[in-house]
């Protein structure tokens, strides 16, 4: 059995072709990948059986099994085959400027496209997992964009101080991403929301500085 | 099959004397509880078995199951009986001054009496639920904190704004704390860290405010 690293921490098992560039196994992987993401729009994860995703896709439990170690492996490679291409957009074409709440409504429309998987997914034992995947992905550009922010206020901080900062409001934000996806929330009103958080953050901690 | 609220959104299956308050059924629950924490020290989340559980407990498998629906919910069980008393007395000692690294080394200092098992939780299925539980409750005093603050500063904002507000902090608090907690961080350097983090978004946030 062959190992990658996980999102964070241990390596886990996965499938002899998981991560195979073969075509063809590409194909049967997008099948199962794609049944998978159908069926979790209308039934939760747990209830999701490995016969029925085989049954959905057209192949057998055999191949399933060349693919991925188990149902609860599919399941997570649904919602990164969501996620990524989302959030990739996303934190590519980020700019801290007034069309923020345009790219947050981009990423919440594309995300609204399987929203009916998101929330099963999010309810998921894959859940935490994927969040950890998001929060990850945000944390790039919002650590550029603090210390774009802190260079230009003259405030020195050490690179520690600031990793840790970019995770927490890397974490904050999808915090309320992932309770506007979980509500099915409309994407301009997420917008309008995490915008409303940015301010009231910022009234939070006027009068406050790093030099006190 | 019994129901009871999930922490978010759906039901979940529960054993039939998951939520007994018979004195015996409460021992044996306590006892496959504990022999859970000790084992999940040593091992994987996923590599654990009911076999290993039951022989550790002393109890029989259909007194397990009698107890919870199955492995999973026993590991989640596990980490609730960890996370509850920690937080719950961080949450009610909880005071917005300069005694907060102390509060928070006091918290580190009590989840570490269970580190191994800690950080094997944190990478395991029931991770996503453990940091969710978390959130919950430091999102509490978190938006006690915030509406005194804001008031404080005359600023006035609406109650879906102060709760979307209250819900990033704590993810943000709790992103900082989980990983520490993976990290196997000593309380004092986490303390220091949340402070420093919370001095750091002061000065991202100097200059802007509610009323721009």
């Amino acid at each position: 059995m062959a190992y990658i690293a996980s999102l964070r921490g241990r390596t886990v098992p996965i499938a002899r072709r998981e991560t195979s560039i073969d075509p063809r196994a590409i194909r049967t992987r997008e099948a199962l990948v794609s049944a998978t993401i159908d069926l979790l729009a209308a039934q939760p994860a747990n209830e999701l059986s490995v016969t029925a995703i085989v049954r959905a896709a057209g192949v057998s439990r055999q191949v399933f099994y060349e693919h991925f170690t188990d149902r609860d492996a599919v399941v997570l490679a649904a919602g990164r085959a969501i996620f990524e291409p989302a959030y990739t957009e996303f934190i590519t074409t980020f700019t801290p400027d007034t069309t923020y709440p345009e790219q947050v409504t981009k990423l919440f429309a594309r995300m609204g496209e399987h929203g009916a998987t998101v929330r099963t997914l999010l309810d998921s034992a894959a859940q935490g997992k994927l969040n950890h995947f998001a929060v990850d992905m945000l944390y790039g550009p919002i650590r550029a964009e603090l210390e774009a922010h802190l260079k230009a206020a003259n405030v020195d901080v050490g690179a520690g101080m600031m990793d840790d900062t970019a995770h927490f409001l890397a974490a904050g934000t999808q915090e309320v991403f992932a309770r506007g996806l979980s509500e099915g929330t409309e994407p301009d009103e997420v917008a309008r929301r995490i915008e409303d958080v940015r301010r009231t953050l910022g009234a939070f901690s006027m009068g406050e500085s790093i030099t006190d």
